[in-house]
Protein backbone atom coordinates (compact mmCIF):
# COMPACT_ATOMS: atom_id res chain seq x y z
CA UNK A 1 0.00 0.00 0.00
CA UNK A 2 1.00 3.78 -0.74
CA UNK A 3 2.26 5.48 2.20
CA UNK A 4 1.59 9.55 2.98
CA UNK A 5 -2.01 11.51 2.62
CA UNK A 6 -3.99 9.00 0.47
CA UNK A 7 -3.32 5.89 2.63
CA UNK A 8 -4.21 8.17 6.11
CA UNK A 9 -7.49 8.55 3.88
CA UNK A 10 -7.97 5.21 3.19
CA UNK A 11 -7.07 4.11 7.04
CA UNK A 12 -9.68 6.75 8.18
CA UNK A 13 -12.50 5.82 6.27
CA UNK A 14 -11.80 2.03 7.30
CA UNK A 15 -11.34 3.16 10.55
CA UNK A 16 -14.62 5.01 10.78
CA UNK A 17 -16.41 2.33 9.39
CA UNK A 18 -14.99 -0.38 11.79
CA UNK A 19 -15.78 2.11 14.84
CA UNK A 20 -19.19 2.44 13.63
CA UNK A 21 -20.05 -1.33 13.21
CA UNK A 22 -18.87 -2.40 16.31
CA UNK A 23 -22.05 -1.92 18.38
CA UNK A 24 -23.96 -3.42 15.81
CA UNK A 25 -22.04 -6.11 15.65
CA UNK A 26 -22.33 -6.64 19.55
CA UNK A 27 -26.01 -5.74 20.03
CA UNK A 28 -26.24 -8.70 17.14
CA UNK A 29 -24.66 -11.15 18.55
CA UNK A 30 -26.50 -10.72 22.10
CA UNK A 31 -29.48 -10.70 20.37
CA UNK A 32 -28.87 -13.91 18.18
CA UNK A 33 -27.72 -15.91 21.27
CA UNK A 34 -30.76 -14.85 22.73
CA UNK A 35 -33.17 -16.17 20.01
CA UNK A 36 -33.87 -12.76 19.04
CA UNK A 37 -34.12 -10.60 15.63
CA UNK A 38 -31.63 -8.29 15.30
CA UNK A 39 -32.62 -4.65 15.21
CA UNK A 40 -31.20 -2.30 12.51
CA UNK A 41 -29.48 0.74 13.75
CA UNK A 42 -31.25 4.22 14.10
CA UNK A 43 -29.81 6.42 12.55
CA UNK A 44 -31.32 9.34 14.26
CA UNK A 45 -29.62 8.29 17.58
CA UNK A 46 -26.57 8.75 18.91
CA UNK A 47 -24.24 6.19 19.15
CA UNK A 48 -24.57 5.72 22.75
CA UNK A 49 -28.18 5.36 22.74
CA UNK A 50 -28.20 3.39 19.64
CA UNK A 51 -25.86 0.59 21.17
CA UNK A 52 -28.66 0.43 24.10
CA UNK A 53 -31.57 0.55 21.57
CA UNK A 54 -29.88 -2.55 19.14
CA UNK A 55 -29.50 -4.29 22.03
CA UNK A 56 -32.64 -4.26 24.00
CA UNK A 57 -34.94 -3.26 21.04
CA UNK A 58 -36.47 0.05 23.06
CA UNK A 59 -35.42 3.45 22.95
CA UNK A 60 -33.21 4.25 26.15
CA UNK A 61 -33.74 7.37 28.11
CA UNK A 62 -31.93 10.26 27.41
CA UNK A 63 -30.42 9.82 31.24
CA UNK A 64 -29.16 6.09 30.58
CA UNK A 65 -28.06 7.26 26.76
CA UNK A 66 -25.57 9.69 28.62
CA UNK A 67 -24.12 7.51 31.31
CA UNK A 68 -23.57 5.03 28.64
CA UNK A 69 -22.03 7.37 26.32
CA UNK A 70 -19.91 9.23 29.00
CA UNK A 71 -18.84 5.59 30.06
CA UNK A 72 -17.69 5.14 26.31
CA UNK A 73 -16.12 8.80 26.29
CA UNK A 74 -13.81 7.46 29.51
CA UNK A 75 -12.69 4.34 27.91
CA UNK A 76 -12.17 5.29 24.92
CA UNK A 77 -8.47 6.32 24.66
CA UNK A 78 -5.20 6.05 27.89
CA UNK A 79 -2.16 6.32 26.15
CA UNK A 80 -0.27 3.40 24.88
CA UNK A 81 -1.71 0.70 26.65
CA UNK A 82 -1.33 -2.69 25.74
CA UNK A 83 -4.07 -3.35 22.76
CA UNK A 84 -3.51 0.04 21.44
CA UNK A 85 -0.12 -0.96 21.47
CA UNK A 86 -0.54 -4.23 19.72
CA UNK A 87 -2.56 -2.34 16.90
CA UNK A 88 0.46 0.11 16.26
CA UNK A 89 2.83 -2.68 16.56
CA UNK A 90 1.15 -4.67 13.54
CA UNK A 91 0.05 -1.42 11.30
CA UNK A 92 3.94 -0.62 12.00
CA UNK A 93 4.79 -3.21 9.28
CA UNK A 94 2.10 -1.12 6.97
CA UNK A 95 -0.53 -4.37 7.55
CA UNK A 96 -4.36 -3.63 6.81
CA UNK A 97 -6.20 -1.67 9.64
CA UNK A 98 -8.25 -4.78 10.08
CA UNK A 99 -5.29 -6.87 10.75
CA UNK A 100 -4.36 -3.83 13.39
CA UNK A 101 -7.62 -3.85 15.04
CA UNK A 102 -7.94 -7.32 15.50
CA UNK A 103 -4.29 -7.50 17.36
CA UNK A 104 -6.22 -4.74 19.71
CA UNK A 105 -9.04 -7.10 20.02
CA UNK A 106 -6.64 -9.85 20.65
CA UNK A 107 -4.95 -8.34 23.54
CA UNK A 108 -7.91 -6.64 25.35
CA UNK A 109 -9.19 -9.79 25.86
CA UNK A 110 -6.86 -10.74 28.46
CA UNK A 111 -8.38 -10.97 32.44
CA UNK A 112 -5.29 -8.16 32.79
CA UNK A 113 -6.69 -5.97 30.24
CA UNK A 114 -10.37 -5.99 29.25
CA UNK A 115 -11.63 -8.83 31.62
CA UNK A 116 -10.97 -6.33 34.66
CA UNK A 117 -14.55 -5.01 35.14
CA UNK A 118 -16.34 -8.22 34.59
CA UNK A 119 -14.25 -9.45 37.45
CA UNK A 120 -14.54 -6.71 39.76
CA UNK A 121 -19.00 -7.44 39.19
CA UNK A 122 -18.32 -10.98 39.74
CA UNK A 123 -16.30 -9.91 43.40
CA UNK A 124 -19.06 -7.86 44.49
CA UNK A 125 -21.66 -10.03 43.83
CA UNK A 126 -19.63 -12.90 45.38
CA UNK A 127 -19.66 -10.44 48.63
CA UNK A 128 -23.19 -9.95 48.62
CA UNK A 129 -23.75 -7.90 51.25
CA UNK A 130 -21.84 -4.44 52.61
CA UNK A 131 -21.35 -5.75 56.02
CA UNK A 132 -18.92 -8.71 54.44
CA UNK A 133 -16.99 -6.58 52.29
CA UNK A 134 -14.33 -5.68 54.84
CA UNK A 135 -13.42 -8.99 56.04
CA UNK A 136 -13.25 -10.44 52.60
CA UNK A 137 -10.71 -7.56 51.69
CA UNK A 138 -8.68 -8.07 54.86
CA UNK A 139 -8.30 -11.50 53.98
CA UNK A 140 -8.11 -11.12 50.18
CA UNK A 141 -4.89 -8.20 51.36
CA UNK A 142 -3.55 -11.20 53.60
CA UNK A 143 -3.36 -14.07 50.82
CA UNK A 144 -1.62 -11.22 48.59
CA UNK A 145 -4.45 -11.71 45.97
CA UNK A 146 -4.78 -9.97 43.88
CA UNK A 147 -8.26 -7.09 44.06
CA UNK A 148 -9.59 -6.19 40.15
CA UNK A 149 -10.49 -2.73 39.95
CA UNK A 150 -7.27 -1.53 41.91
CA UNK A 151 -4.30 -0.18 40.76
CA UNK A 152 -2.44 1.06 37.70
CA UNK A 153 0.28 1.27 35.44
CA UNK A 154 0.67 5.03 34.95
CA UNK A 155 -1.59 6.42 38.21
CA UNK A 156 -0.38 5.81 41.28
CA UNK A 157 -3.30 7.88 42.60
CA UNK A 158 -7.31 8.01 42.60
CA UNK A 159 -7.96 7.10 38.57
CA UNK A 160 -10.01 10.32 37.30
CA UNK A 161 -12.12 7.91 34.97
CA UNK A 162 -12.93 6.05 38.40
CA UNK A 163 -13.96 9.75 40.06
CA UNK A 164 -16.71 10.21 37.38
CA UNK A 165 -17.97 6.53 36.92
CA UNK A 166 -18.51 6.58 40.90
CA UNK A 167 -21.11 9.53 40.41
CA UNK A 168 -22.88 7.79 37.46
CA UNK A 169 -22.69 4.24 39.05
CA UNK A 170 -24.27 5.92 42.53
CA UNK A 171 -26.87 7.90 40.26
CA UNK A 172 -28.11 4.79 38.15
CA UNK A 173 -28.49 2.70 41.58
CA UNK A 174 -30.48 5.04 43.08
CA UNK A 175 -32.65 5.15 40.06
CA UNK A 176 -32.65 1.53 39.86
CA UNK A 177 -33.95 1.30 43.43
CA UNK A 178 -31.13 -1.49 44.28
CA UNK A 179 -28.39 0.16 46.14
CA UNK A 180 -26.50 -3.29 47.67
CA UNK A 181 -23.20 -3.17 44.80
CA UNK A 182 -22.61 0.77 45.05
CA UNK A 183 -22.72 0.27 48.74
CA UNK A 184 -20.58 -2.93 48.54
CA UNK A 185 -18.52 -1.01 46.18
CA UNK A 186 -17.83 2.18 48.85
CA UNK A 187 -16.57 -0.34 51.38
CA UNK A 188 -14.22 -1.86 49.76
CA UNK A 189 -12.79 1.40 48.23
CA UNK A 190 -12.84 2.72 51.66
CA UNK A 191 -10.63 -0.57 53.04
CA UNK A 192 -8.20 -0.51 50.12
CA UNK A 193 -7.80 2.96 50.52
CA UNK A 194 -6.84 2.66 53.79
CA UNK A 195 -4.53 -0.50 53.52
CA UNK A 196 -2.99 0.13 50.44
CA UNK A 197 -2.95 4.23 48.90
CA UNK A 198 0.24 4.43 50.81
CA UNK A 199 1.74 2.02 47.79
CA UNK A 200 -0.18 4.08 45.21
CA UNK A 201 -3.07 1.40 45.10
CA UNK A 202 -6.46 3.38 43.96
CA UNK A 203 -9.54 2.59 41.96
CA UNK A 204 -9.29 2.40 38.48
CA UNK A 205 -11.71 2.87 35.77
CA UNK A 206 -12.64 -0.89 36.16
CA UNK A 207 -13.70 -0.66 39.55
CA UNK A 208 -17.06 1.61 39.06
CA UNK A 209 -18.00 0.54 35.52
CA UNK A 210 -19.09 -2.52 35.71
CA UNK A 211 -21.80 -1.56 38.35
CA UNK A 212 -23.00 1.03 35.50
CA UNK A 213 -23.14 -1.84 32.86
CA UNK A 214 -24.85 -4.06 34.98
CA UNK A 215 -27.84 -0.73 35.27
CA UNK A 216 -27.62 -0.42 32.29
CA UNK A 217 -28.61 -4.23 31.64
CA UNK A 218 -25.88 -5.20 29.69
CA UNK A 219 -24.80 -8.63 30.17
CA UNK A 220 -21.55 -9.48 32.02
CA UNK A 221 -19.83 -11.04 29.39
CA UNK A 222 -20.19 -9.12 26.86
CA UNK A 223 -18.51 -6.17 29.01
CA UNK A 224 -15.25 -6.58 27.25
CA UNK A 225 -16.76 -6.64 23.81
CA UNK A 226 -18.10 -3.17 24.70
CA UNK A 227 -14.69 -2.15 25.97
CA UNK A 228 -13.24 -3.29 22.38
CA UNK A 229 -16.50 -0.95 20.58
CA UNK A 230 -14.92 2.06 22.98
CA UNK A 231 -11.38 1.88 23.16
CA UNK A 232 -11.34 1.04 18.84
CA UNK A 233 -11.38 4.93 18.92
CA UNK A 234 -8.26 5.04 20.52
CA UNK A 235 -6.47 2.43 18.70
CA UNK A 236 -7.81 4.01 15.21
CA UNK A 237 -6.32 7.09 16.35
CA UNK A 238 -3.08 5.85 17.09
CA UNK A 239 -2.52 3.66 14.26
CA UNK A 240 -3.29 6.95 11.66
CA UNK A 241 -1.12 9.15 14.13
CA UNK A 242 2.10 6.55 14.00
CA UNK A 243 1.77 5.50 10.61
CA UNK A 244 1.91 8.90 9.32
CA UNK A 245 5.59 8.96 10.60
CA UNK A 246 6.34 5.37 9.94
CA UNK A 247 9.18 3.27 12.21
CA UNK A 248 8.51 -0.47 12.21
CA UNK A 249 8.29 -1.64 15.81
CA UNK A 250 11.51 -3.96 16.03
CA UNK A 251 12.98 -3.78 19.29
CA UNK A 252 16.17 -5.58 20.69
CA UNK A 253 16.88 -8.28 23.07
CA UNK A 254 19.62 -8.58 25.69
CA UNK A 255 20.91 -11.66 26.73
CA UNK A 256 21.22 -12.25 29.99
CA UNK A 257 21.77 -15.89 29.97
CA UNK A 258 24.96 -18.33 30.56
CA UNK A 259 28.06 -17.19 28.49
CA UNK A 260 31.21 -19.19 27.55
CA UNK A 261 29.87 -22.37 28.05
CA UNK A 262 31.30 -25.13 26.17
CA UNK A 263 29.22 -26.30 22.90
CA UNK A 264 27.52 -30.00 23.37
CA UNK A 265 26.67 -31.78 20.10
CA UNK A 266 22.39 -31.97 20.27
CA UNK A 267 22.79 -35.66 20.49
CA UNK A 268 24.86 -36.06 23.19
CA UNK A 269 22.77 -33.45 25.40
CA UNK A 270 20.92 -34.91 28.66
CA UNK B 1 -6.26 -18.24 33.54
CA UNK B 2 -3.37 -19.44 36.43
CA UNK B 3 0.29 -18.20 36.02
CA UNK B 4 3.33 -20.64 36.32
CA UNK B 5 3.90 -24.43 35.53
CA UNK B 6 0.26 -25.07 34.91
CA UNK B 7 0.07 -22.09 32.08
CA UNK B 8 3.60 -23.03 30.83
CA UNK B 9 2.19 -26.37 30.11
CA UNK B 10 -1.17 -25.48 28.09
CA UNK B 11 0.53 -22.83 26.32
CA UNK B 12 3.32 -25.48 24.96
CA UNK B 13 0.48 -28.06 24.14
CA UNK B 14 -1.31 -25.72 22.09
CA UNK B 15 1.74 -24.22 20.72
CA UNK B 16 2.95 -27.57 19.39
CA UNK B 17 -0.60 -28.12 17.71
CA UNK B 18 -0.58 -24.61 16.21
CA UNK B 19 2.99 -25.22 14.55
CA UNK B 20 2.32 -28.34 13.77
CA UNK B 21 -1.28 -27.81 11.86
CA UNK B 22 -0.12 -24.73 9.82
CA UNK B 23 1.37 -26.75 7.46
CA UNK B 24 -1.91 -28.42 6.59
CA UNK B 25 -3.79 -25.45 6.61
CA UNK B 26 -1.88 -23.82 4.37
CA UNK B 27 -1.70 -26.85 1.74
CA UNK B 28 -5.59 -27.43 2.46
CA UNK B 29 -6.19 -23.90 1.23
CA UNK B 30 -3.67 -23.88 -1.68
CA UNK B 31 -5.50 -27.48 -3.09
CA UNK B 32 -8.73 -26.37 -2.42
CA UNK B 33 -8.48 -23.01 -3.98
CA UNK B 34 -7.35 -25.41 -7.11
CA UNK B 35 -10.22 -27.52 -6.62
CA UNK B 36 -7.86 -30.35 -5.84
CA UNK B 37 -8.08 -32.94 -3.06
CA UNK B 38 -7.08 -32.27 0.52
CA UNK B 39 -4.28 -34.83 1.19
CA UNK B 40 -3.90 -36.15 4.81
CA UNK B 41 -0.33 -34.99 6.51
CA UNK B 42 2.01 -38.09 6.04
CA UNK B 43 3.30 -38.89 9.55
CA UNK B 44 6.08 -41.08 8.49
CA UNK B 45 7.68 -37.31 6.73
CA UNK B 46 9.47 -34.70 8.16
CA UNK B 47 7.96 -31.58 8.92
CA UNK B 48 9.24 -29.78 5.71
CA UNK B 49 8.69 -32.88 3.73
CA UNK B 50 5.42 -33.40 4.77
CA UNK B 51 4.76 -29.68 3.55
CA UNK B 52 5.64 -30.42 0.27
CA UNK B 53 3.56 -33.94 -0.01
CA UNK B 54 0.68 -31.78 1.03
CA UNK B 55 0.80 -28.84 -1.31
CA UNK B 56 2.01 -31.48 -4.14
CA UNK B 57 0.45 -34.64 -3.56
CA UNK B 58 3.62 -36.59 -4.34
CA UNK B 59 6.93 -37.48 -2.43
CA UNK B 60 9.88 -34.88 -2.91
CA UNK B 61 13.45 -36.19 -2.96
CA UNK B 62 15.56 -35.43 -0.04
CA UNK B 63 17.38 -33.04 -1.75
CA UNK B 64 14.12 -30.47 -1.94
CA UNK B 65 12.70 -31.52 1.68
CA UNK B 66 16.08 -30.62 2.88
CA UNK B 67 16.07 -27.55 1.08
CA UNK B 68 12.74 -26.33 2.41
CA UNK B 69 13.72 -27.81 6.11
CA UNK B 70 16.67 -25.30 5.83
CA UNK B 71 14.78 -22.44 4.78
CA UNK B 72 11.95 -23.02 7.35
CA UNK B 73 14.96 -23.28 10.04
CA UNK B 74 16.40 -19.94 8.84
CA UNK B 75 12.78 -18.07 9.03
CA UNK B 76 11.99 -19.84 12.03
CA UNK B 77 13.18 -17.13 15.02
CA UNK B 78 14.91 -13.79 14.48
CA UNK B 79 14.64 -11.62 18.12
CA UNK B 80 12.21 -9.35 18.69
CA UNK B 81 10.96 -8.93 14.79
CA UNK B 82 7.99 -7.21 14.89
CA UNK B 83 5.26 -9.93 14.49
CA UNK B 84 7.10 -11.82 17.63
CA UNK B 85 6.46 -8.68 19.05
CA UNK B 86 3.23 -8.02 18.80
CA UNK B 87 2.40 -11.50 20.11
CA UNK B 88 4.06 -10.96 23.09
CA UNK B 89 2.39 -7.19 23.53
CA UNK B 90 -0.87 -9.44 23.10
CA UNK B 91 -0.02 -12.69 25.73
CA UNK B 92 1.25 -10.28 28.12
CA UNK B 93 -2.36 -9.37 29.28
CA UNK B 94 -2.56 -12.89 29.86
CA UNK B 95 -4.66 -13.27 26.48
CA UNK B 96 -4.77 -17.18 25.22
CA UNK B 97 -2.52 -18.25 23.11
CA UNK B 98 -4.63 -18.23 19.46
CA UNK B 99 -4.80 -14.62 19.83
CA UNK B 100 -1.46 -13.96 20.24
CA UNK B 101 -0.37 -15.97 17.58
CA UNK B 102 -3.54 -14.37 15.25
CA UNK B 103 -1.56 -11.12 16.23
CA UNK B 104 1.54 -12.76 14.83
CA UNK B 105 0.14 -13.60 11.42
CA UNK B 106 -1.42 -10.17 11.17
CA UNK B 107 1.76 -8.09 11.86
CA UNK B 108 3.40 -10.57 9.72
CA UNK B 109 1.08 -10.19 6.76
CA UNK B 110 2.82 -6.25 6.38
CA UNK B 111 4.85 -5.69 3.12
CA UNK B 112 7.16 -4.33 4.76
CA UNK B 113 7.93 -7.64 7.44
CA UNK B 114 6.48 -10.98 5.25
CA UNK B 115 6.06 -9.64 2.03
CA UNK B 116 9.36 -8.84 1.26
CA UNK B 117 10.64 -12.32 -0.21
CA UNK B 118 7.67 -11.99 -2.52
CA UNK B 119 8.21 -8.78 -3.76
CA UNK B 120 11.84 -9.91 -5.03
CA UNK B 121 10.79 -12.52 -6.95
CA UNK B 122 8.61 -9.70 -8.99
CA UNK B 123 11.46 -7.58 -9.31
CA UNK B 124 13.15 -10.48 -10.49
CA UNK B 125 10.52 -11.64 -13.23
CA UNK B 126 9.88 -7.45 -14.11
CA UNK B 127 13.94 -7.40 -14.77
CA UNK B 128 14.05 -10.68 -16.72
CA UNK B 129 17.52 -10.72 -17.85
CA UNK B 130 20.74 -10.71 -16.02
CA UNK B 131 22.07 -7.60 -18.29
CA UNK B 132 19.76 -5.33 -17.54
CA UNK B 133 19.93 -5.64 -13.82
CA UNK B 134 22.39 -2.82 -13.60
CA UNK B 135 20.59 -0.65 -15.19
CA UNK B 136 17.28 -1.33 -13.66
CA UNK B 137 18.91 -0.82 -10.01
CA UNK B 138 21.31 2.46 -10.62
CA UNK B 139 17.54 3.82 -11.75
CA UNK B 140 15.89 2.96 -8.96
CA UNK B 141 18.80 3.85 -6.41
CA UNK B 142 18.20 7.63 -8.20
CA UNK B 143 14.79 7.50 -8.04
CA UNK B 144 15.06 6.57 -3.92
CA UNK B 145 12.91 3.91 -4.85
CA UNK B 146 13.00 1.26 -2.07
CA UNK B 147 15.15 -2.25 -3.61
CA UNK B 148 13.51 -5.35 -1.57
CA UNK B 149 15.52 -7.74 0.23
CA UNK B 150 18.65 -5.46 0.87
CA UNK B 151 18.94 -3.60 4.21
CA UNK B 152 18.17 -4.79 7.62
CA UNK B 153 17.33 -3.14 11.03
CA UNK B 154 19.81 -5.18 12.76
CA UNK B 155 22.46 -6.48 10.58
CA UNK B 156 24.73 -3.98 8.64
CA UNK B 157 26.53 -6.18 6.85
CA UNK B 158 25.56 -9.90 5.43
CA UNK B 159 22.48 -11.27 6.56
CA UNK B 160 24.20 -14.66 7.29
CA UNK B 161 20.91 -16.07 6.57
CA UNK B 162 21.00 -14.80 2.87
CA UNK B 163 24.41 -16.46 2.54
CA UNK B 164 23.35 -19.97 3.40
CA UNK B 165 19.62 -19.06 0.98
CA UNK B 166 22.38 -17.93 -1.81
CA UNK B 167 24.06 -21.44 -2.26
CA UNK B 168 20.79 -23.54 -1.81
CA UNK B 169 19.06 -20.96 -4.57
CA UNK B 170 22.33 -21.66 -6.90
CA UNK B 171 21.74 -25.51 -6.24
CA UNK B 172 18.15 -25.64 -6.67
CA UNK B 173 18.60 -23.20 -9.97
CA UNK B 174 21.06 -25.75 -11.59
CA UNK B 175 19.57 -28.83 -10.58
CA UNK B 176 16.36 -27.10 -12.24
CA UNK B 177 17.93 -26.15 -15.20
CA UNK B 178 17.06 -22.40 -15.08
CA UNK B 179 19.96 -20.20 -14.14
CA UNK B 180 17.80 -16.67 -15.11
CA UNK B 181 16.91 -15.69 -11.97
CA UNK B 182 19.87 -16.62 -10.25
CA UNK B 183 22.34 -14.79 -12.17
CA UNK B 184 19.80 -11.92 -12.24
CA UNK B 185 19.49 -11.51 -8.20
CA UNK B 186 23.63 -11.83 -8.30
CA UNK B 187 24.18 -9.42 -10.98
CA UNK B 188 21.65 -7.15 -8.66
CA UNK B 189 23.60 -7.93 -5.38
CA UNK B 190 26.50 -7.26 -7.03
CA UNK B 191 25.66 -3.75 -8.10
CA UNK B 192 23.86 -3.00 -4.60
CA UNK B 193 26.75 -3.70 -2.75
CA UNK B 194 29.30 -1.53 -5.44
CA UNK B 195 27.08 1.27 -4.50
CA UNK B 196 25.12 0.72 -1.34
CA UNK B 197 27.34 -0.86 1.27
CA UNK B 198 28.73 1.70 2.73
CA UNK B 199 25.20 2.78 4.11
CA UNK B 200 25.58 -0.71 5.93
CA UNK B 201 22.92 -2.09 2.92
CA UNK B 202 23.61 -5.63 2.35
CA UNK B 203 21.47 -8.65 1.56
CA UNK B 204 18.85 -9.46 3.75
CA UNK B 205 17.15 -13.63 4.37
CA UNK B 206 14.28 -12.09 1.94
CA UNK B 207 16.64 -11.87 -1.21
CA UNK B 208 17.25 -15.04 -2.33
CA UNK B 209 14.11 -16.82 -0.53
CA UNK B 210 12.06 -16.32 -2.95
CA UNK B 211 14.31 -17.87 -5.85
CA UNK B 212 14.23 -21.08 -3.55
CA UNK B 213 10.74 -21.18 -3.05
CA UNK B 214 9.24 -20.80 -6.67
CA UNK B 215 11.69 -23.90 -7.46
CA UNK B 216 10.30 -26.14 -4.83
CA UNK B 217 7.40 -24.93 -7.07
CA UNK B 218 5.20 -23.30 -4.08
CA UNK B 219 2.99 -20.66 -5.47
CA UNK B 220 4.35 -16.92 -4.77
CA UNK B 221 1.14 -15.92 -2.88
CA UNK B 222 1.40 -18.34 -0.65
CA UNK B 223 5.07 -16.85 0.31
CA UNK B 224 3.71 -14.97 3.38
CA UNK B 225 1.80 -17.86 4.63
CA UNK B 226 4.96 -20.47 4.65
CA UNK B 227 6.89 -17.46 6.71
CA UNK B 228 4.49 -17.42 9.14
CA UNK B 229 4.65 -21.39 9.70
CA UNK B 230 8.02 -21.35 9.89
CA UNK B 231 8.38 -17.95 12.11
CA UNK B 232 4.99 -19.61 14.54
CA UNK B 233 8.11 -21.33 16.13
CA UNK B 234 9.60 -18.39 17.25
CA UNK B 235 6.14 -16.50 18.54
CA UNK B 236 5.56 -19.80 21.00
CA UNK B 237 9.16 -19.97 22.59
CA UNK B 238 9.04 -15.73 23.02
CA UNK B 239 5.46 -16.45 23.90
CA UNK B 240 6.17 -19.15 26.24
CA UNK B 241 9.16 -17.84 27.41
CA UNK B 242 7.93 -13.90 28.36
CA UNK B 243 5.11 -15.18 30.58
CA UNK B 244 7.26 -17.12 32.38
CA UNK B 245 7.95 -13.61 34.26
CA UNK B 246 4.68 -11.72 32.91
CA UNK B 247 4.64 -7.90 32.90
CA UNK B 248 1.77 -6.13 30.44
CA UNK B 249 4.04 -4.18 27.78
CA UNK B 250 2.50 -0.43 28.41
CA UNK B 251 4.97 2.06 26.84
CA UNK B 252 4.38 5.45 27.97
CA UNK B 253 4.06 8.08 24.98
CA UNK B 254 6.01 11.21 25.44
CA UNK B 255 3.99 14.57 24.53
CA UNK B 256 6.07 17.06 22.25
CA UNK B 257 3.07 18.67 20.68
CA UNK B 258 2.12 22.32 21.53
CA UNK B 259 2.19 23.27 25.29
CA UNK B 260 0.49 26.79 26.94
CA UNK B 261 -2.47 26.95 24.09
CA UNK B 262 -5.25 28.80 25.20
CA UNK B 263 -8.38 26.68 25.53
CA UNK B 264 -11.22 27.34 22.96
CA UNK B 265 -14.89 25.48 23.33
CA UNK B 266 -15.34 22.82 20.56
CA UNK B 267 -18.42 24.46 19.36
CA UNK B 268 -15.66 27.60 18.36
CA UNK B 269 -13.51 26.13 17.08
CA UNK B 270 -12.22 26.37 13.03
Amino acid sequence: PSKGAESMETNLRIGIRIISKMPSIIAAFDRMRNGKDIIPPNNSLGHAANFLYMLKGELPDEEDARTLDVALILHEDHGLNASTFASMVTASTLSDMYSAIVSGIGTLKGPLHGGANERVLKMLNEIGKPEKAEKYIMNAIAEHRKIMGFGHRVYKAYDPRARILKDFAEKISKKRRDMTLIQIGEKIEKVMIRELSKKGIFPNVDFYSGIVYHFLGIPTDIFTPIFAMSRVVGWVSHIIEYTQANRIFRPRGIYNGPIDVEYVPIEERG
